[in-house]
């Protein structure tokens, strides 16, 4: 599934206009997700400067290294007819190059993922003009999902789904956590990813450590295990978690996974038009305190999700910016208890006018391993 | 294969030793291979700040999110005790702290792929401080291999090399270019690497391109077939090219073949300390010019290679340096008739006391294939 050449044009018009709006005349985007968003095509970000330049007013032109030419100009396809190409040989400047096209700008909007020694270069070239980072204009685009987006994320989320129902089906008492992550990866692949991204198997005492990965410890009767995974399908990311418990889960775990899985269901519920990401991020950490485990949530609620696994929106107190229709994000709350076990539950949610709709639709309950 | 905490604090130290030299008061590290060579575990790279401080002089410490510290903690082992952790959370600002850290400095060394987003939040918390990149600090550590790392160099490169032998063992003509290049990254894990990086396998007028990656071009007889594959192991990368016939070599391929090889032999028998990267440069470019294929010689013939595929020393016109003992970098003169066909021979090569030791050892010949 590719977008079509007016989809990019379209975006290229749009983030023209944006970067107008917030006063940056003109964005500099280095290969990213930003720049496949809005041409199409990744390019791998390397120590050759490749750089999309997109004025406020005016047509855009890419800037990239003489070797990747052939290929840009393959991908790009028709997209190219809107777009000046400037190759440049092994001995060129090409920070003078993207000096020339921008003149004399007085604010630009630096990709937010491109290198600081091309930032800093760059800085230096266009002097004195304000750098500021093209983040906010870019993230203001890509946070609201258009319907491709979500049929590719609805896509992805159904195949993380597909390898955790596979994952929880199987025997895990006695297998090492690491071989249980690559068997996970094969899994991903097999339920349709390009790329099997991540698989955390955190069991027992790591099931306390919110971002452990997995390593040499071996699954005992008895373990709480944090499973988090996905990967990218066509381009779009999924990420779920669900917790597994080894044998017979004991009083206090099923105390402490209602709290949760309560949380974590209201927080989906509660998603809606207007909600602000810190308001949701308390729907859910209001119950988790209220039961008495609010120091052992240790991170935000959730992150935005496309692209990319973590972008804009973040639900996280700090963010008072009301959700959207179309905003796509996890809805995560985990609850750890230091040296002793943890447990997360996480869908991604999309933000609809109706309120949020799980892509991830396995049960929430915890699963019962052997 | 790990390395010791005393090879890390040795890392740490010449660090600020070199920053010193330098005039860099304080080096930030984000996460990036710089990273991982210093403290001799990998962190992701995210939008939440995780940053290495290294004072020229001072402790050095850690800032990172309150979730990470744990497996960070178990990942740094014995080196944490030279080390201060300073753990933020979920509503702390990570540059404030960054800020407190390195008090009054005047001149700061960036991550040189430390993205922008943090980059200009930290020129604005440190302003007046001038801010240059680390890499020329972090390269000209990380330029010079120990034995450890030449090891681990040659592993990766003999497990690219049966990797290579294997594909050119096949038979390829009638295969989509893309299901070679999939099959060649299970034959790069199969042979011992752990990360199957890239695998570019250009036939027909593709091999003219010298970035083509693989496509759905059919491989035909009468096609040049340039494959240029590489992975990492333990750490290290391997990156090796070979060119391949598909049936009966024309006289006009053949000299082609004839000079390139003759130009890439006579590089790698060329490397000494003391030869720059220009003169280095030179050896294959003038042997190719003189020949006709100037211009058709579109890159560099080389680039370092270690943690990361491309990195210093590059073999390029602009480089003035002088090769010293412990390099490690790819010698790969290449030839592109454009629309009909190309070919490129790629070796990795250390520079030694004794001149160049080429750590690929399959031959170099044009590898006829059905």
């Amino acid at each position: 599934m590719t977008s079509s050449v007016s989809t990019h044009r379209e975006r290229l018009r749009r983030a023209a206009a944006s970067a107008g709006d917030r006063g940056i005349d003109a964005l500099l985007i280095t290969p990213s997700e930003d720049y496949a968003y809005l041409l199409g095509y990744r390019a791998p970000a390397m120590e050759r400067l490749t750089c999309l330049v997109v004025p406020a007013d005016g047509q855009p032109a890419l800037v990239l290294p003489r070797l990747e030419e052939p290929l840009a100009r393959h991908e790009l396809d028709g997209l190219d007819a809107d777009l000046e190409i400037h190759a440049w040989d092994e001995t060129d400047d090409p920070v003078q190059l993207v000096r020339r096209l921008v003149g004399g700008v007085r604010r630009v909007g630096l990709q937010d993922q491109m290198w600081a020694r091309f930032a800093l270069r760059l800085r230096a070239a266009l002097d004195p003009a304000e750098m500021v980072t093209a983040g906010p204009t870019m993230s203001g685009l890509r946070q609201v999902k258009d319907a491709d987006e979500i049929e590719r994320l609805r896509a992805a989320a159904t195949a993380a789904d597909e390898a955790m129902t596979a994952i929880t089906s199987e025997p895990l008492i006695g297998r090492v956590e690491s071989d249980v992550s690559r068997h996970i990866r094969d899994l991903l692949i097999a339920a349709g990813h390009d790329d099997a991204g991540f698989a955390i198997v955190a069991s027992g005492p790591n099931s306390a450590s919110p971002h452990h990965t997995a390593g040499s410890r071996v699954i005992g009767a008895g373990d709480a295990i944090v499973i988090d995974i996905g990967g990218t399908r066509d381009g779009y990311a999924s990420d779920t978690s669900r917790t597994a418990f080894a044998g017979e889960p004991p009083a206090d775990f099923l105390a402490l996974y209602e709290v949760l899985q309560r949380a974590q269901r209201a927080a989906c519920d509660a998603v809606r038009p207007g909600i602000s990401g810190a308001e949701l991020d308390a729907v859910a950490r209001d119950i988790i305190t209220d039961a008495g485990y609010g120091d052992a949530f240790l991170h935000r609620t959730g992150h935005g999700i496309g692209r990319e696994t973590h972008e804009e929106p973040y639900i996280v107190a700090s963010n008072a910016e009301p959700l959207v229709v179309g905003n796509a994000f996890s809805v995560e709350p985990g609850i750890y208890i230091r040296d002793r076990w943890g447990a997360r539950i996480e869908d991604i949610v999309i933000c609809t006018a109706d309120g949020g709709e799980r892509l991830n639709t396995n049960p929430t309950d915890l699963y019962l391993v052997q």
